[in-house]
């Protein structure tokens, strides 16, 4: 008896999926291919700025488009992992430059497609994750094109320093916001409950990764002003996330997560340009060398 | 052939009991049911002065007592476990209050009774080991309540900070007699001594507790005064024998003792009333919190 | 059909035999039983000064050459267990005394003999490695018999405190050469290429050590002019190799460079005496003591 192919129809769930793998995108920005984080994650971002999230929408949007007409591995492009550096350049350019101005608009697009470009080279060349370094690396480079090409003129004016309020809890927080460049507590709450909804343990390390590395601040003496804000939490939030991914536990994360906060401290001043999730990336793959150290060389040897 | 039941008859074991249940409630101080251990205590206690060895031996009857009354396990009460707290409250009242007035003893008694009910609740509700929790909150409750009633007229004068005498390895010394509110060097060594003849391994980890907690109080460059009279030692002590405790290594109980310093640097200087053990209980529970987590959690699922 | 003897004759090898042993006891500063790893630490001697060339010299002869004469284990004087501290003791009088002075050359031949026995002796009684103690113990006991006799008068003087040029990585592989004090990067360089010849996990070790050492002085926020030397470099060095010996890992490695630094920064200064190595013996023991303790105490007992 043969078996009858169910005729092919445009359902609903068809019209919803490119969305869905945006979002997925989105999520993946905390390692979370799961559309309902992607959600509470632009939630969080609209509250910070709305050119935000029209760049956080636009970045979404442009690499999973871009990594589809390539024809990347469809199911990579599912997964949202052709997403997130997108989806943080988007959001980046129009936080470092001025949202009014259009070159930051065509710098955004030409960045969301760099960013979708390198993840793919990670992918297809490294045998350890790229984590956001496409989106550090796509950041940077147009960020010195532009400052060769005009100067500081279309940059964002940076915030004066001032110390904001609500003290060490309140600084944790602001470190999950500052994952995707925000400094309010509230955007911190939406990306922590945006995470649990897919992986309680995962947003428990976000957690413990952000009050990690803002203890060590504080420890250390950093000064105030930058760590209310929450700068000293968001590097430690997504290392012990992806220090938790290749073996559940507690001592990888927090060590990557107490690593990241001096990582933080001395990215080059003098380059004149932003660390964004750099000190995260050189955690986590400091961290990931030693463990491959430590298990490869060393205990095989023993 | 019927066994015969020895008559009951009242030995000199029989009138030393109670006395022999009060000390091992004293050396529980320091996690030892061991009554030699407590005499030495009392004897480090009396070196510091004779108001808080009045104060501990009234904690050391009181709390053993009311449990008797009130009917507590009697394999607890007889292990002392109902009475390091009260000993503690005991000797603090007239530690950090004016011995001569006489509301300091009528506090001391209600905190010694406050302090041996909270540790029936503990020893029932809980889980995992309240530790000096009950001192801390019984002492803090009582002192909230008569500075609310009688402002600081009471308070006992705090002596004005000055470094002292003997460098570093007297200051870890200090660092044990800080344990029941001392600061000399001879009382730190009684305390050890007194713990190594129940255990020379819990010494060991006494010993070591307060020199990790003063060696990072130095590294961090906190004040010689607080660093000279033992003030980053005894959280340390006592972090380090509670983590040693459940699994016998060095590497939870020295890391234990590490997170103290802060915890002790950080307790909110605002509120205006002592810290206590209060930073030894948080390091311990965070320590234990994160065994439990490592254990079940993650090793589990591996 | 019986055997025939070949009949002794003298060849190259034999004549290059004693040179062999005192290289190799060049390379057993840095762990290494290697005759090439000698020729690169008397290269990068030599880059630091003349007279510490010719102490070197002195010294790798002076040692196995008494150690052969005193008739110590064959097999000890062959691997180069002899050459060492006497080597350093060679090196070191020269750098710290006027190598003008006749004075400065009789310590050091006394100082090589002494270093010798001392090794002896802890070969014979020590169940542990006794590392570089006996060239710190010869050279501080020549150094306080000179001040007492002749005070300061025939010193070296010291050089003016100035910030060495080429930042953090200068620092780190002047880390490497000032394990035969000297402060320049290409002797580092020259320590790691010798080390690497004989084993590379070893030569990443004493990388790693230096990277450590320097990271935490700078974390700590130790003087420029002494980072900048190495001087947190060479104690982490020698440190994390030590630890590598007994078991191939990172962890003790690193948490052995991670404590050569405070001990470093702390080491008495009121003494008027160099630390030499003192620092990195005194890490390494600990280390050692905390493992066998981690090992044979706890482990056995679970």
């Amino acid at each position: 008896m043969a078996q009858v192919d169910t005729p092919i129809t445009r359902t609903t769930e068809d019209f919803l999926a490119p969305a869905r793998i945006a979002l997925r995108g989105v999520g993946q920005i905390m390692f979370q291919g799961h559309a309902g984080t992607g959600l509470f994650f632009l939630a969080g971002i609209a509250m910070t700025s709305p050119a935000m999230l029209a760049g956080a929408v636009l970045g979404a949007v442009i690499g999973p488009l871009f990594a589809h007409l390539a024809g990347y591995d469809r199911r990579d492009v599912e997964q949202g992992l052709y997403g997130f550096n997108s989806t943080l350049v988007g959001l980046a350019l129009p936080a470092l430059l001025l949202p009014s101005h259009p070159l930051t608009w065509a710098a955004d697009v030409v960045g969301c497609v760099l960013a979708t470009i390198i993840t793919r080279l990670g992918i297809r060349f490294l045998r350890f994750p790229a984590y956001t370094a496409p989106f550090v690396v796509s950041t940077w480079l147009l960020l010195l094109a532009i400052h060769g090409a005009m100067g500081h003129s279309i940059d964002a004016p940076a915030p004066p320093p001032a110390v904001e309020e609500g003290g060490f809890w309140a600084a944790v927080l602001r470190g999950e916001s500052e994952v995707m460049l925000g400094a309010n507590q509230m955007s911190g709450v939406l990306f922590l409950v945006g995470i649990a909804i897919s992986n309680p343990w995962h947003a428990a390390m976000a957690f413990l990764g952000s009050l990690v590395g803002t203890t060590v601040g504080v420890y250390h003496g950093d000064p105030e002003a930058d760590v209310s804000i929450g700068l000293f939490g968001y590097n430690g939030a997504l290392a012990a996330i992806a220090l938790f991914l290749p073996r559940p536990s507690l001592t990888l994360p927090l060590l990557a997560a107490v690593i990241s906060t001096p990582l933080t401290e001395y990215f080059p001043k003098e380059l004149g340009i932003p660390a964004l999730t750099a000190p995260f990336v050189a955690a986590s793959w400091i961290m990931l060398a030693a463990l491959w150290a430590e298990r490869r060389l060393f205990v095989a040897r023993d």
